[in-house]
């Protein structure tokens, strides 16, 4: 049986300073300061309304330049293996990317942000608000991540097309 | 021009009381204690190795039952109109759902998990594990839902097809 399926369009681009994966921030903790551009359809840009009391926002975006899928993965955090769903590697079944920015000032359909571990042109599938009433939990144990041998914060090209 | 699209595909099922949105609770943190199941297809299911060290884990969904995008919506913690892109209403441009909830034990292909605000059936798009380090900002301003006007923690049908 075929797998059910679901479409999602793009709705905005993401610009970033980072051209290719070797050096850009692994996460957006390691992209601290490193600026950008969320640029939103004009169609959909009145969704946009408010967002700017928050902080802080989530993108989801479509990693459009990851390698082919792996369930294993050796994370840029570690030197061993792991399953890829208990990374945040891109080469996932779904190459769906999650990132929590900065939200600098929003100009119309325009948001200046922060913080970015994202390429440049990415394309943009939802924004929400972040909530630390919903999102935070500081103490959360984290796994083989608390004693991961690698202290890395930058990418290299292991998950992405050359 | 057609807009550009990308394709994602159920890599499982996650499986919770709640089979209507009226009476399900509107975050996590309104599921506290609520439990249920995420299970995976069996040719993905090498990819959850090690995620049982994580406590929490971002689950990545279609919101499949969710009604026509509207871009400005009244949202369930207040009685005014925001952006769609400044609540985390279900009825988004892509309908893409993100929950943190607790993981209590990975059985095989099955993860039990707790403080759930998905509908039974909901489609599994991706899995990744939570990490306060990278996740966790709780001091981050949380704009409208500081002074949201309601105390609302369980949805009703506004934002689902009936």
């Amino acid at each position: 049986m075929a797998p059910e399926t679901f479409t999602f369009r793009r709705i905005g681009t993401i610009h970033t300073p980072f051209r290719e994966a070797a050096g850009t921030p692994i996460q957006p903790v390691f992209g601290a300061g490193v600026e950008g551009e969320v640029e939103v359809d004009a169609a959909v840009a009145a969704g946009l309304d408010d967002l700017d009391g928050f902080e802080r926002i989530w993108l989801v975006y479509a990693l459009d330049r990851a390698g082919p899928c792996s369930l294993t993965v050796v994370p840029y955090r570690d030197v061993v293996a792991h399953g890829v769903f208990a990374t945040r590697a891109p080469s996932r079944p779904n190459a769906i990317g999650l990132s929590v920015v900065r939200l600098i000032a929003r100009e119309g359909a325009r948001l200046r942000v922060a913080d970015l571990d994202v390429l440049d042109g990415t394309p943009l599938l939802d924004i929400k608000p972040y909530v630390p009433a919903f999102d935070a939990f500081p103490g959360a144990r984290d796994g083989w991540l608390a004693a991961g041998a690698s202290g890395r914060g930058r990418a290299d090209d292991r998950f992405h097309r050359g």
